[in-house]
């Protein structure tokens, strides 16, 4: 049976680098030529090179082309030595307070600082200051309404219209962030002693979450590129009785995975069978590096089992702790423990974002962002590849903040947090991102700024220093 | 043995309002008179006045004088009738909602709007804009420390070091306002089934709280002059395992009430010896109408057993979403509580009220807010005296932002919420400052607005509709 025209070119073109006649790092043939040789749209050759992309066996430098990856195989894996088995110099919950204090190591090196601001986040800034000298003395004497400005909320819906998402801004509540969103939606599904699944490896503030509120965790597989293994997933609702599923299926942290549709889809479904409720945390999903839609979980919910929580922070700025929650039958509940954890919002901010969101500066600010996050990744995954590729393993998200990245089993990244924090660098070590102490040999690796030569620097003194430890 | 010279003179006055020697309403003899007859300074003149004041039998106008208070007695408190049982209209958390929907109903009359704005507001806004203009890619790409500002945490200290209080910056975390404060502190404190000691009447909010987290309420019998009392708190501590006790020792809502000194040793005493933690809401501290100091609960605190809460949000704008905490050595777990609840607070809000505390704007605006209010708790006051005087009984708080009403015992003040609301009227019933259904026939009024003339009309519709309920 005759598949699909892109699979005929994938599957040529991945035989070619499997057998070595496209060599590491050497350039693909063009799409115009791709194109001419097998008598392919323009469309359906991007496609199969995408897929490629997926699997890592191409990566994409912008306006240059295709290049065939470095093979992400341990070929000079040192030997394992036994370790002693050293005391943990920082347990997990004083990591996260660590981390936090330093700005939840979205960069390896925070004294380098951001890139200079955009226009857009001034137009923002400038945006928010008008709506604060407009009627001051309403803002200071009147909460703002429990679940937030309705004109945000219906600029939010209207993003998520652009995703093929129907949302209802009566059924949406603004927050002090995702972080805020998460931890509503736990406490309006379990009660203390619950049994919560996460995705393994898992984003380390709803797993401190779960432990704050005296919940318990199963954690089930996931794959760096697709996410949740939903076999495993409906295997473990068998044996526990879970309460509540916490999932990013648009770029995970710290992997970058990305759930296809069909999966989405009988995530739902098992959650629907299992009568468990779904946290969905879409605050990636507006960084999306390609043109696909990534509609949310929250799309293919017909059932309310899905909670949706959101926020600016990751794609346009953590300092206006602004994020949303979607809940569905429990809407009602929703605002009641938002309204005990904070009362209200502030109302100056949220009106600025509507303005921002509503002249189209978002859209504008949002597909920049893109692209650079996009180039971002490939520059550090470029030199990750040339200099460790023999070594380590690592994802290559098409959306999101970061990558997950794989040293050598012998390696306790947590080992060398403080050394590495004497140099000014930060370190996210894969101990984090579980309850069980997996991980050890892995670290989140943000590319969320750019590889200036500071950080060029950093990042090989990083490798250095993990991949020296004996 | 002789007493105070104070004292004589406040059993004279005392004993000839209560002898009818000076009437209801009738103006006192001036300071200046009442000095020259009895040969003493004005210091002992206006504390005699003032503790008479306390005790409500005389009110102040200010650059008048002070006046015989109306009989707080029921004299023609219509008949107990018998009502059928109604079902009740809203339910407590519904009506705490709604409430909050109305911006927490510090103003009968939400559509009247706020006071003109204060130049001093407007300082403010300019501050926390300027202070977002400055490094905007630093605040959009990095969190705030989980802490907060240092210099705000300074600031904060530094107010407390003039209401005669020791804290330290490194043991104090700014929150999103004083609700999140309090959360953090009970989410610190207790667990799932724990016990925790409430004022009666207490802070909706609090109520709340206790209610979603499933912890068990007691509430203890509070006097809305003198506060909390302290004999049923010890009797209650030997019949239950009270973990925590949460009071406002400064001004609580509703009543006002104001703990003397040697009550909150005595508290702090009873804490110790019962081994239970302190929540104290220190959101009306700088509130206070009167030359005093205010120090809290916490300036007494040697064994760490307070937890201190408060905010910016009812001494200068609701729209900061910004207070503080506390807690001892429980602060590690606090700091992260908060991270867990939402990550971090915005900078330039914190930057820009740093400012302007530290350039002197606070105190001159806090001056003027202290003056501001006690002249519109005496409009109030004198307007509710004048004409319900004979029907109702009301606290005369010194600081904070409302009082307390006492109508008739067969009047449900609740049943008239809905009524009222069609007219655009916000009654707060008392039965939201109980968990077992306690003050049917009270209510909390706010004088935080000036007594404008469609006030004084909605005043007047509500206490008609109140008192012509049958």
């Amino acid at each position: 049976m005759a598949g699909f025209r892109y699979e005929a070119l994938e599957a040529h073109l991945r035989q070619k680098i499997q057998t070595g006649r496209f060599k590491a790092g050497e350039k693909l043939p063009s799409v115009r030529t791709l194109c001419q040789q097998h008598t392919l749209s323009k469309a359906t050759v991007i496609h199969a090179l995408q897929r490629l992309e997926t699997e890592q066996l191409v990566y994409a430098i912008p306006k240059s082309g295709y290049f065939v990856t470095q093979p992400s195989v341990h070929r000079h894996r040192p030997e394992k030595v036994s370790t002693p088995s050293l005391p943990t110099q920082v347990n997990v919950p004083e990591l996260f307070r660590d981390i936090m204090s330093r700005s939840a190591a979205f960069d390896i090196l925070p004294t380098e600082g951001g890139a200079p601001a955009s226009k857009h986040l001034q137009t923002l800034n400038r945006m928010i200051s008008r709506a604060a000298r407009s009627q001051p003395e309403q803002k200071a004497n009147y909460y703002d309404e429990p679940s937030g400005q309705q004109g945000l909320r219906q600029a939010i819906v209207e993003l998520y219209r652009q995703r093929d998402t129907a949302l209802d801004a009566d059924n949406l509540c603004i927050t002090a962030g995702c972080q805020h969103a998460l931890f509503l939606a736990l406490m309006a599904t379990c009660q203390m002693g619950d049994t919560v699944a996460v995705e393994s490896p898992a984003f380390y503030g709803v797993l401190q979450q779960i432990e704050q509120m005296g919940l318990d965790v199963i954690e089930i597989s996931s794959d760096p590129t697709t996410g949740i293994d939903l076999n495993e997933l409906e295997e473990k609702t068998k044996r526990y009785p879970i309460k509540a599923c916490v999932v990013t299926p648009n770029f995970n942290t710290p992997t970058g995975s990305k759930m296809s549709t069909n999966d989405m889809k009988q995530l739902v479904s098992i959650a629907k069978t299992n009568s468990f409720y779904i946290i969905e945390d879409d605050i990636y999903g507006e960084l999306r590096f390609r043109n696909e839609l990534c509609a949310p979980l929250k799309a293919f919910d017909h059932d309310q089992r899905v909670i949706l929580c959101g926020s600016f922070s990751k794609c346009l700025s953590r300092e206006l702790r602004i994020g949303w929650i979607s809940g569905g039958h429990l809407q009602q509940k929703i605002i009641q423990l938002k309204l005990i954890t904070q009362l209200a919002s502030p109302r100056a901010t949220q009106q600025g974002l509507t303005e921002f969101i509503t002249t189209g500066h978002f859209k504008r600010y949002i597909s920049q962002q893109r692209q650079l996050l996009k180039n971002q990744r490939d520059e550090w995954l470029n030199e990750i590849s040339a200099n460790w590729g023999d070594l380590v393993r690592f994802s290559r998200p098409n959306g999101g903040l970061s990558c997950w990245v794989e040293l050598p089993s012998h390696i306790d990244t947590q080992q060398s947090y403080k050394a590495l924090i004497q140099e000014g660098i930060v370190l996210t070590p894969g101990a984090l991102f579980s309850a069980q102490s997996l991980y050890k040999n892995h670290m989140r690796l943000s590319f969320s700024q750019p590889l200036t030569e500071h950080r060029r620097t950093a990042l090989h003194l990083l490798f250095n220093t993990l991949l020296s430890a004996s």
